[in-house]
């Protein structure tokens, strides 16, 4: 978990990353107690500064509205409403939303897709999810849009969703590495170091890392036929392979496409901190929204 | 091409089909001539009717908002300003779009969509194309949005647009003759001929069926993972085929899905004169409009 004291233009006065609490059934009372902790923590560092909202992104799948967790299966909670009950143990306006879609609101806004009006940005590490954005507006599907991780782009491998071939289960950087290890014995720790073997012309990571690439451009290439996006942006850990992803990533893109208008293909500029710059992002949006109000 | 009188209560007063008037590169021309002849018999023939707007609708790459058919190779333009030059033509203000588009525009507001937010309405005829409506509004995407009958669903067949696989190149109701003709040497007309054949036991149109339905449920798990609609209508000479499409394609579709929100799969139920009322919806939208600003 990271938690972040910004002021109003955007600077981070504080940082901080604790362990996630994991606590069987109580996980999601032992966050809430960590995020309150972390409140108190910074009002006694920081007593120059006056907080006025916060923000809270999750996982799992999300209700931005009703502010609440409807599901994570790996932090076993369903049901929770964060926004109410972080209220209730901070005393301030909260606003809640998807991690992805957090930091995704980030990279729209101030990062590699500002200017743009119709983008999805797709985050690729553990797993792989997207934000859309649609005329200026993230759009929430009811907190199920942007689960592109999950559209079979294979005929395997099994996903622990339960699907086939979905593109996390190819193509997310997990994946990559566990797909190479399974394929070779090997213990490697993450995508890096497949990326790296596969340039040191090692033909198993070649073609795991290939193949990966595959379900990547034909993921995106549906998404380009159904929404035509001005830009595509990828975040996450996959991004930081640089050129070695996006070139081969976009021409196969281009080789699968036709007459469809081609998306900008950008890596996110903001990066591992979009997470808490895009829900400060929202809490100045709640702040707005209530000033506009009263 | 069809034309309507239509009310102020969206009742059809007067339907008029005539052939479309193919003139190579002066097809858009011919088009629009065809257009002002039917306004001048319906004023003609109905006089008591005093038409305040029209509503255009045209296939291939239309942009909305400029009121320009970008492109329509089967019909040889490029860049024509339809709206501009009817409205010169008629002498009445014009709202152009998309054949698509328009006709969704109906199933959503009138027909087999009412009452939903979130919807992906997509017609299987000739070609495969759909609209899309997010939070009540439909979404263009600079007039390329819909194009998942360009989506990549197989290893094959080449489909027209130079791509490989393509949804429309397998599962278009005219794909599912071609394909069937093809395997066997055989004449059929249409989609129902093969289905009907494929219902009698012959293995060479079950083939055809079951693969088409196979395409078009992928298709749709990738719609489902990225944008979860609350519903998907099933539009166009296909969706003729009723339960023998419907539920089969709900199966596989239910089959692939695992936690995914699970979309109503409707039929169309305006049907085939969705076209000229989702003009006349949007003709009565222009005119409000402009009532609204002066």
């Amino acid at each position: 978990m990271k938690a972040a004291l910004v002021d109003g233009s955007g600077t981070i006065s504080a940082l901080e990353r604790i362990r996630t609490p994991h606590d069987g059934e109580r996980t999601a009372d032992a966050v809430l107690a960590a995020v309150a902790g972390t409140a108190e923590r910074f009002a006694l560092e920081h007593p120059e500064v006056v907080p006025v909202a916060a923000g809270l992104l999750v996982p799992g799948h999300v209700d931005d509205e009703s502010g609440v967790g409807i599901l994570s299966e790996n932090l076993h909670w369903r049901n929770v409403p964060f926004r109410d009950r972080l209220e209730s143990l901070i005393d301030l306006p909260v606003v809640f939303s998807h991690d992805v879609r957090g930091a995704g609101e980030a990279e729209y806004r101030l990062g590699a897709a500002a200017g743009f009006s119709d983008v999805v940005v797709m985050a690729i590490g553990t797993g792989v999810a997207g934000a859309i954005f649609i005329g200026g507006t993230l759009y929430t599907g009811g907190g199920m849009a942007g689960e592109m991780g999950h559209s079979r782009v294979a005929d395997g491998p099994a996903c622990a969703c339960g699907g086939i071939g979905c593109l996390e289960a190819v193509a997310s950087a997990s994946a990559i590495a566990r797909r190479y290890n399974a394929r070779t014995g090997a213990s490697v720790a993450g995508a890096k170091e497949v990326l790296s073997r596969a340039q040191a012309g090692d033909p198993d990571a070649v073609w795991v890392w290939e193949t990966a690439l595959d379900a990547l451009a034909l993921d995106l290439s549906h998404t380009v036929a159904l929404l035509a996006p001005e830009a595509i942006v990828i975040a996450g850990g996959l991004s930081q392979a640089g050129p070695a992803l996006f070139e081969p990533l976009a021409r196969r893109l281009d080789d699968i496409l036709t007459f469809h208008r081609r998306p900008q293909l950008l890596r996110a500029t903001i990066g591992e901190d979009a997470g808490v710059i895009g829900a400060a992002l929202r809490a100045r949006d709640l702040i707005a929204s209530r000033e506009l109000t009263t």
